[in-house]
């Protein structure tokens, strides 16, 4: 079978040296890359264009070597590596038999706004990957134009982030801007409201209808905290998910869920939202 | 300080080596007790009248005092452990101040029925306690009257799933039963609809407004493999969330969190919901 053909590379393979460093942080930045872990990720990535090299183990299965056959002909570097090399590059338990690099994914934020936005996510703040990912996920699947990590918020790029979206950072344009003003005045002169998901908010969810049907940007606060109180502020709207039974609040990426699939409902409804042109 | 003023429990303490055995589902059934994990979950343990025994630890704070004062006045047996008895009662990396003993709190099926109820979420088959305990927080905070973990689901008084629902497996009934046919059929009997979650679905989820107006138990399947073929064949209606991006799915508690929500956005604005009396 053909992976077998080569020789496996090992921990002390400088190529695999080098794909390790992108485990951290640091070593994403100072590379612009980040690995992708699993043939589901792989896969979006390939599709993305952004793959520029694979690890893959000998055993990994048929899917694994049709990708890697996929990518060796549209000119992706391909190495066989052995179980205790792909162990080193994979950041959870069970080692990945498949493993990417890929050009980070984030854009600009004004990159993340042409075109007339009419629905963003932007986590404020959000530190948890898991969560990151799941409202990355989530816009994706609700037609969302784009997401905005602003503030000290996760890297998008971590391990758990992209396994978390499930393929959908590679979906739609992802921005992070760390100075939360800005974020703020940039969507405003786009003309796109800003809705604060609140406990308290002034207005319940399902009594938002026209509210919105307009371009908005919903604003997800930190998993401990919520938003900060002069971003709270600046929203033209505080929004509640209205709690029927006795539970005190909803987790962030349920809450998320919840506003981002009402607002693409309402404004598919409105008959405002333009398909994007396949 | 009150609490200073004991001896502290060590590991081989009887009641705290009998404690520890309910880290471990064998060890839960053969007691009837679970552990409860943190100042929020054993406050909702203490409202709902279930716990009977309290460790702690000397240093966790104003707030464990209180609920250990609160609950020794009410009758709860309170002990004051060391360090290492209390990472031995936690299964969290970072060991609890506060750790309760509660009676299992699941309910038989019939009893999660009773008084004409016309929401349920039925978890089939989901195997990750954050998973249910995300969609048991979720049924609580839209109000549902139960939730029926059906099929080879996970134990409710798992630690992972306690905290995942944050206090909301103390707010509302919670039954479990392996045999799915014999949970459709009651469900069926009581004259609630089935509506499965399937990814194509004949209805879509956006244009459900009628179906939804009924009593309904929404079936979520397993987060690999979905619901069963025979479970989704007798379904009332198979709903699909519409996805107008690039993802293929969404995970399972941001799935539930959105059919659960619409359900009750839809039964209340049909204004034929009754709220419970307080």
């Amino acid at each position: 079978m053909y992976p077998l053909e080569r020789p496996a590379a090992s921990v002390r393979t400088p190529r695999v040296v080098s794909a390790v460093k992108l485990l951290r942080s640091a070593g994403r930045r100072k590379a612009g890359e980040f690995l992708v872990e699993g043939a589901n990720a792989v896969e979006a990535a390939l599709e993305a264009g952004v793959v520029r090299e694979l690890f893959y183990v000998a055993d990994a299965g048929m899917r694994v070597v049709e990708l890697v056959a996929q990518a060796e002909a549209s000119g992706v570097l391909v190495t066989l590596v052995d179980d205790r090399a792909a162990k080193a590059l994979g950041d959870t338990v069970t080692p990945p038999g498949l493993v990417g690099v890929a050009t980070l994914i984030d854009v600009p934020l004004d990159r993340a706004l042409v075109g007339s936005p009419r629905l963003l996510a932007v986590p404020v703040e959000v530190t948890e990957p898991g969560n990151a990912g799941a409202i990355i996920r989530v816009a994706d699947a609700v037609g969302a134009d784009a997401v905005v990590l602003a503030g000290e918020s996760v890297d998008p790029h971590n391990g758990k982030c992209v396994r978390a979206s499930a393929g959908s950072v590679f979906h739609l344009p992802i921005a992070r801007e760390r100075a939360v003003p800005a974020v703020l005045d940039a969507l405003g002169a786009a003309g796109i409201q800003l809705l604060a998901t609140a406990a308290d908010g002034e207005i319940g969810l399902d009594d938002a209808d026209d509210v919105l049907a307009r371009p908005t940007a919903w604003l997800f606060g930190n998993e401990a905290h919520g938003l900060p109180s002069d971003v709270l502020a600046r929203a033209d709207h505080r929004i509640r998910i209205p709690i029927h039974g006795r539970a005190e609040s909803l987790n962030l990426a349920t809450a998320a869920a919840i506003c981002l699939y009402e607002s693409s409902r309402v404004q598919r409804r409105a008959g405002n939202h333009v398909e994007p042109i396949e």
